[in-house]
């Protein structure tokens, strides 16, 4: 007596041999789909008692039922989108949006420009827009921001900052990790990473709150700036290790690609992990856990992201306040800072 | 002199401070974009004697300017988009179609029913699809094959088949593995994969054949069933080491993911690769050459990929007969079949 509590759009798709978003625009009686696929999914729908939410139906009414997808690019890296982290969030997104109803509109871009608004929106071919990365120093966005604010953006809340964002606990991530290190016994702390990204920036609070906290002073010869690469992790590991007087015991990175490259180069050299030098990486991307040693790092809730950012576009579309959404984050502790298996 | 040559939309696009698809369109002429930036957008061009593909023009002269990427997704998995492969394929493919002028219309789906094509196609909402992934048996995309053929798939290509794909030359490509593995000195090699899947059948042919080839008769105890997940391979290679009886010092997977499950396992227990047993994986994802031991696989050729799917893509819209592309595949030999540093 509980099916029509547990039946999911996708179960209806199954049956009905359509897609959820067949699905989902039947259900809401668009004529977009053909009237017998309509009458079936309908049929499907009752015979199960499955609820249709009417506010979204209703909010929906004259819109293109397309969300713009803008996943801002590193101009450095030349590929289009290569960051696993980035990737997986995107996947997340496009679930979530499916089962809302909408359609995708996947855009990858250098740089922000004035023009994404006139674009996608003015245009009428988005209701909204999801912007993922906010770029260097994050500036791009301000400039956008002047615009009609129907997007919101995956990166950091900042003091003064006028747009929605939705984003982890980026302090709080870096600190953690930072402290576990400091607990296991270590001292001497490289930060790998890019400190102009707002996330970034943040993180490195995180890392100087650890050490202040455990009276260390942090070292600025162990700050490298990489790229969010495995082989820029490589690289700045190889040069502090290369580095005559340069010493560290633990190397916390910002993400989990960069933190694969700085233990490829450490086995390369004979330093082993995580005796001589621990490793915490960020975002636990699904190989982390397969590596070898496995990868101590702060995990990302990439679902619960994707979730909030189209519940954040969606609030605003439907003309409520923006509001900014911070996640937790996790520590996860595995071989490669504890030696243990994980 | 030769700078007419070397500057790519993608300059011109941060000459101009906007995105690169905006270049496209205001190159063309669309009037989506306003006139001032496209006047500035092709005054930049002007001044750097940008060359405008006018073929490529004429094509999109009233049409959607996008194309429908929709990805089919293995049910089992319930997450949206988490094959790394996938994903890196997607991104070349999204690059593609920006640098073509189009946008991506992004729909993940696990059936591919009869509606994609009125979805996408009757509605003008798109002027052509790319569709990844085949799905267990390839069926399903046999039914869709009976409508307008505006479509491409990345896949396999198998005799009989209606419609045009693109894809590695995967039997070639397991047949390489598998014969450096028996170079190497293993003789009982198992199987990891899913073989309903139309590339994965090819990949069993290959590893059939070079088996064959050297003479030794194929286990059917060491072929294993597995989703493409690293937990899949983790759990499959614990089942076959945990069997009584049945020996094994060698594992082709067919893919990394699968590979880096199967040899944390192996870790775990106290195997060492390679020296009791060597593992293959397939697609050469990001993160392959940072693992330890960094992994032997095999690499499909993600950038062509995108290339050709778009490439063939447009040639179907401009009225040109189609033809399935397959792409050379490379094997890469690294530690974990070679105990040698790569």
């Amino acid at each position: 007596m509980t099916e029509h509590k547990t039946l999911t759009m996708s179960d209806i798709a199954r049956l009905a041999g359509v897609s959820e978003s067949t699905v989902s625009r039947a259900l809401r009686d668009n004529p977009i789909i053909n009237e017998k696929t309509r009458k079936k999914v309908q049929q499907i729908a009752r015979d199960h008692h499955y609820q249709i939410n009417e506010s979204a139906r209703n909010l929906r009414l004259n819109k293109s039922h397309t969300i713009a997808v803008v996943m801002l690019l590193d101009p450095a890296c030349g590929q289009a989108i290569s960051d696993p982290f980035l990737l997986d969030l995107l996947g997340n997104v496009a679930d979530e949006l499916t089962k809302n109803g909408y359609d995708l509109l996947l855009s990858t871009t250098q740089v922000l420009g004035e023009d994404l608004s006139p674009r996608y929106l003015d245009s009428k071919r988005a209701d909204g827009m999801i912007i993922i990365g906010q770029g260097a120093q994050g500036q791009q966005i301000d400039a956008l921001a002047g615009s009609r604010k129907l997007f919101v953006v995956w990166g950091a809340d900042r003091p003064g900052q006028n747009y929605a964002t939705v984003g982890s606990d980026n302090k709080k991530g870096a600190y953690l990790a930072v402290r576990h290190l400091i607990e296991t016994g270590r001292r001497r702390i490289a930060f790998l990473g890019d400190s102009r990204h707002p996330e970034i920036e943040q993180r490195l609070a995180g890392y100087h709150q650890a050490l202040a906290e455990a009276g260390l002073n942090p070292d600025p010869t162990l700050q490298v700036e990489t790229d969010f690469s495995s082989q820029s992790g490589y690289e700045a590991t190889r040069d502090i290790l290369m580095t005559e007087g340069r010493s560290f015991d633990a190397i916390f990175t910002v993400s989990d690609a960069i933190a694969m490259g700085a233990i490829k180069l450490l086995g390369e050299k004979g330093v082993r992990v995580p005796e001589e030098v621990a490793v915490s990486g960020f975002d636990d991307i699904p190989t982390s856990a397969y590596c070898t040693p496995s990868l101590t790092t702060v995990r990302q809730n990439t679902a619960e992201g994707g979730r909030q950012l189209v519940k954040c576009l969606l609030d605003q579309l439907a003309g409520k306040e923006q509001r900014s959404v911070v996640l937790d984050v996790e520590l996860i502790v595995r071989q490669s800072s504890s030696g243990e298996s994980a």
